[in-house]
């Protein structure tokens, strides 16, 4: 399987479709995700090329898992959140959607569930949710 | 949050609970999940201590990783999977029932479901299909 230049998260990247961004480094880049399954739902993606988990680099998955434990930590405190649920989906099969390597970080309260998928946000929403996240991570 | 040394994961590393391994190298361990939603879901966990992805170290979390990458790659070949789907839980709203850090790989097919959490799986079946990835990895 190889990689299509054209997905939604390279278009992100290259500025030539928006996003709600909250977060980057030089490996990384932190996104709100525009049908969130929880408040404050995120997603991690290299900036770089990987189609998913399956053929990333080391470094790429290192970056990520990284990027992914500093969102988490400022995501539980933004939300007052009582956990994380992490989840990565690799192929049509295992759930993938966009073909761009991403991890989903969804917080949790206790006794929540999450929503189902495919129900867009509002973009007020959205944005308010990622100041939080920016807020929270200083 | 502390670790707790006498989780589950905690106990089978120290044999005092017997589990159906699949692979190990210096840094993690790979077991299968007795109570699989899907034919081939192993359980990759570091062999040092974390409670879950939100203590983890990079080294722990890199090393993760790697395991995760290996041992679906032998898993979409032992079971002519189309996918891999990849869960992290962190802390009980977060879905974490063992706290030991773990990540669920999950070989998917095509049109699948998952099935519901819980239910425990005959012994033969889960060796049979431990062997199966082991075969896979050669």
């Amino acid at each position: 399987m190889s990689y299509d230049n054209d997905n939604i998260f390279a278009k992100i990247m290259r500025n030539e479709i928006p996003s709600e961004k909250v977060y980057e480094d030089d490996h990384t880049l932190v996104i709100m995700d525009i049908m969130p399954r929880a408040d404050g739902h995120v997603l991690v993606i290299p900036k770089t090329p990987a189609r998913n988990m399956l053929d990333a680099s080391a470094t790429q998955l290192s970056a990520c898992l990284a990027t992914v434990q500093k969102i988490s930590h400022a995501a539980l405190k933004a939300f007052d959140a009582d956990g994380i649920t992490l989840q990565q989906f690799n192929e049509a099969a295992g759930g993938q959607e966009v073909f761009h390597l991403h991890f989903h970080v969804l917080p949790r309260q206790t006794g929540d569930k999450l929503r189902p998928p495919g129900n867009m946000e509002d973009a007020e929403i959205i944005a308010a949710n990622a100041a939080k996240i920016r807020q929270a991570l200083g």
